[in-house]
C-alpha cells in the first residue's frame, strides 16, 4: 500500500502548555494536510485549552495508545511514569514516538531505543534537550563525519535565569528563585532544575548521542546552584568571571567525563553572555572545530518547534515509503539514536571526577587575625596545590571574621577535595562556604 | 536489489584544500566502510596532495562522471563552469550530487533542483553556506514547522576578518586586506569576497530554502566593503557601533527583501562580537523565536564536515532502500530543497530596497565654516529625514575641511538616496564619503 498523500494519524499524550501548542500547530489551517490528530490524553478534560477542541480530549490512555489510526504518538506529559510505559506500549505496537521527555530518555533510553529498533519504528526526542535548538539533529545528522571531542552547555533555563538575576542585581539565591517562580520561569517545586537533575538528564542524552557513551544520570557528577551566594557572584566578578551552571562532557584518553556544576566562566567569552532563560550548546568536532548553537531552551513555541520537526521528518518517511520498513529500525528520514557513531567508535567509558584537572575558586569564612593564611596555605602546600591568588573581602570586625577567596593553579580534583576536607577542620576556618571550578576557554 | 551493506561509489570533482580533505576523510581507516572513492578529477595530476593516492587522480571528467560505480558525485571545484555542467551531467545520469558551490547553486539552483527531481536523486549543498555550520539542515529539516521570518548573518569570513582587523588595529582597508591575503584568508583576486558576490550567493541560497523565494543574485542588493575606511570604524565606535558586512533577508507584507551591505551594529549585541573568520547566522521563526548558529565558515575541515554530512545522509538512504526511489525526487533521508516550505506558503516576491526603513550613518567631508550645517540640514529636512545627531571629527585646518558624521532617525531608503544625491551637489560638501545603514536589534 502506497501511503503517499494518505493521512498520518497522531495521538498526543499531554496537553499542558507544550501539548496545547503542539495541538494548535497540527490543527492550524496552514499545517501539513496529511497530519490528523485523533486524540489527546489529559488529566482533566474540563480545563480550558485555547484552540484545542474538547472532543479530542480523553482521560483514557488506551483510547489514544490503542487507536489503530495513530501512526505517531507524541509524548509531552513529562516525568518518568507513566510516560515511559506509554511510550513502550506505543513502540511495541509499531507506532513512532516523538517525545520531549528528558527524564524518561535519560533513565530508560536503552530500553526505549531497543524497543523502537525491534519494532522498526523511530524514537525521536529533539525537544528533550535545548528546546527548539536543533542540537540532537546536528550531532546525529549534520556532524556525523566528525568525532565529537567535547560538549559544553547551558541547558537549564531556570538556573540560568536565577544566576543571571543574581549577577545583575546582587540578589540572594532565594530572592532570585522566588522572582523566577513569580515569572513562571521556575516551578513551585524547583528541585529538578535547581539541584541540576534536569541538566544531568539532558547531558546524559547528549553524551549518548555524541559519544555513544551509556552515561546514566547516576554516573554524572551533579552539583546544583543552591549553594551559590550573592557574595560568590560579587567576588567572581572582581576576579573577571561570572558563574554559570555548565553541563560538560569531554572525551579523554580514559573515557568520557560528564559533569554538571556551577563554574566560573571568564566574562569575555560567549558563554558568559548567555543570559536569562537562553540555552547555548558548544560542540567541538575534529573536522568542524567549535560549533555554537543558541536559542530558547524551553517554552511552548520552541518545544513545539522541535516536536513538530521530528513529526514532519517521520511523516516524510511514511509518505515516501511503500510500507513500514524492515525490522532493523533504520528508517529513512528518521534519526536513529546512536547507531551511526557506534559503527565508528567503541562506546567509551564514563569516568569519574577524581582525575579532573581544573583551577578552583574557594571561599572561606576565616578568623581575621595573624597567622591564619599560613595555616591555610600549608594545607594547600601539603596537597601539592599551587595557590594563584588570595583576596580578602568583607571583614566583619564585630565577629572577628573575614571572607577569603583563594584561586588555585590547575590542580587535581581528588587533591582539591582532600584539601577542602582538611580546610574544614582547621580551627582558623569558620566555614568553607564554596568550592567552584573554573572553566577555562583558552582553546576556543 | 537490496543494496544494504553494498559499496557506495563516490566520484570527486576537485582536489584543492577542501577536496583533498574530503578524500582523506573518505579514505580514513575509521570512515564508513560502505564508501568507496573511485576517482578524483583534478587539473594537475602531478601536484602532491598529502594522503590522496595519486592513482585516483585524473584530468578526464568523463572517467569520473561516466563511471557506473559512482552513486554520488561530490563537486568541490568551485566556480560556475564547468562545475554546473558536470553536476547537470551527474544528476541526469541518476547520480546524487553533493556540492559546496554557492555560485553555481545561486545562479542555477532551479535548473539543478529540477534535474535532481526529474531523476529521482538528491542535490545536497550544506557546505555552500556557512562552512560546517548546519544552517541549511536547520532550515530544511529541524525548523520545518516554523514560518521563518528573518535571517541575519555574517557569511563571508574574508570580509569579516578584514573588518575585524580594521576595527582592532585602526588599519586601512588596503592594509587589512593585504594582511588577510598573506595569512591565506583572502584570495589573490579578492573581488568575490570584498565586493560581496560570495555573500550574495549564500543569501540567495538561504532565501530560497527559508522563504521559497526565487532570489536570483541579481535581485539582491549588494554593497561590498571597499569603501569602508578606518575613519568609519573609528567614528562608528565613538557612536557605540562596529561595522559588519551583513546578509539580511526579512519577510514583510510586500515580500522578501534580501540585501548584503556593511551595517553599523551595536557593540553590545552578539553579532558585533563575531570576529575574525567566524560565520554566524541568526534565524527567527514563529515558533522557535531567535536561533543563533556560529562556527567556522570556511576551511578544509568545516567544509569537509558539511560535505560528508550530506554524503552520509545519502548513503543511509541508499543502504536502506530497495531501489532508487520514485521520480518525484522526494528521497528519504535526503534533503529536498524547498519542497516542504512551498507546500505551506506561496513563494513570496523579492522586493527592492526603496521601502526599506533604517537609520543611517552619513559621513561627509565638508568645508569647515559657518552656515555649512544649515545647508546640509535643509537637505535632510526637504527629504523629510529627521537627524538624530551630528558630530564633527578631524578638522583639517590646512585645507579648511572637517569630517561630519550624521546619524538619522528611521527613514526611507528612497528618501535617503535622494538626499544623498542632493548632498553630493552642495557646494559646502567636498564629498559624501559613506552612507551606511544601522542594523537595529531591539527585537532580539
Amino acid at each position: 500500500m502506497n501511503r503517499r498523500n494518505t493521512t498520518i494519524g497522531i495521538g498526543l499524550l499531554g496537553a499542558g502548555v507544550v501539548g496545547s501548542q503542539v495541538a494548535r500547530v497540527i490543527l492550524a489551517p496552514d499545517a501539513d494536510h496529511r497530519l490528523s490528530l485523533h486524540g489527546i490524553l489529559v488529566r482533566d478534560v474540563e480545563r480550558q485549552r485555547d484552540g484545542v477542541p474538547s472532543e479530542l480530549l480523553t482521560t483514557d490512555p488506551e483510547s489514544v495508545l490503542g487507536d489503530d489510526r495513530n501512526d505517531i504518538i507524541i509524548e509531552v506529559m513529562g516525568g518518568e511514569e507513566p510516560a515511559r510505559s506509554y511510550m513502550a506500549t506505543a513502540l511495541s505496537a509499531g507506532k513512532h514516538v516523538v517525545t520531549a521527555n528528558k527524564e524518561a530518555l535519560a533513565k530508560h533510553g536503552d530500553e526505549l531505543t531497543n524497543l523502537a529498533a525491534q519494532n522498526g519504528v523511530s524514537l525521536s526526542f529533539e525537544a528533550s534537550v535545548g528546546g527548539g535548538i536543533p542540537v540532537l539533529a546536528a550531532i546525529q545528522d549534520s556532524l556525523t563525519a566528525n568525532r565529537i571531542e567535547s560538549i559544553r552547555a547551558i541547558i537549564n533555563g531556570t538556573t540560568n535565569y536565577v544566576l543571571s538575576s543574581m549577577n545583575e542585581s546582587g540578589m540572594s539565591f532565594e530572592d532570585a528563585l522566588s522572582e523566577a517562580q513569580k515569572l513562571g520561569y521556575a516551578e513551585a517545586d524547583p528541585t529538578a532544575d535547581v539541584d541540576a537533575h534536569d541538566a544531568v538528564y539532558k547531558l546524559s542524552i547528549l553524551a549518548r548521542l555524541a559519544f555513544g557513551a551509556s552515561a546514566h544520570p547516576d554516573m554524572i557528577h551533579r552539583e546544583g546552584i543552591r549553594n551559590i551566594g550573592a557574595k560568590d557572584l560579587r567576588y567572581a566578578s572582581a576576579l573577571g568571571f561570572t558563574i554559570k551552571l555548565l553541563a560538560i562532557a569531554r572525551v579523554g584518553s580514559e573515557g568520557v567525563r560528564c559533569r554538571v556544576h556551577p563554574a566560573l566562566v571568564p566574562v569575555d567569552v560567549p558563554m558568559a553572555n548567555v543570559n536569562g532563560v537562553l540555552n547555548a550548546v558548544e560542540l567541538n568536532g575534529d573536522l568542524i572545530g567549535p560549533l555554537w548553537l543558541q536559542g530558547r531552551g524551553a517554552g511552548a513555541g520552541p518545544t513545539a518547534s522541535a516536536v513538530m520537526g521530528d513529526v514532519l521528518r517521520i511523516a516524510k518517511g511514511i509518505s515516501a515509503k511503500p510500507s513500514p520498513l524492515s525490522i532493523n529500525g533504520e528508517l529513512n528520514g528518521v534519526q536513529s539514536t546512536d547507531a551511526q557513531r557506534s559503527e565508528r567508535i567503541d562506546a567509551p567509558n564514563v569516568v569519574d571526577m577524581n582525575d579532573l584537572q581544573a583551577r578552583y575558586y574557594i571561599r572561606l569564612t576565616c578568623l581575621d587575625r595573624f597567622g591564619v593564611l599560613a595555616k591555610i596555605a600549608s594545607v594547600f602546600g601539603d596537597a601539592t596545590i599551587s595557590i594563584a591568588s588570595v583576596l580578602q573581602f568583607d571583614a566583619d570586625d564585630e565577629h572577628g571574621l573575614a571572607d577569603l577567596v583563594i584561586m588555585t593553579h590547575p590542580s587535581h580534583e581528588a587533591s582539591m577535595q582532600e584539601a577542602a576536607s582538611r580546610l574544614r577542620q582547621l580551627d582558623v576556618v569558620a566555614s568553607l562556604e564554596n568550592l567552584i571550578r573554573v572553566e577555562d576557554y583558552d582553546t576556543v
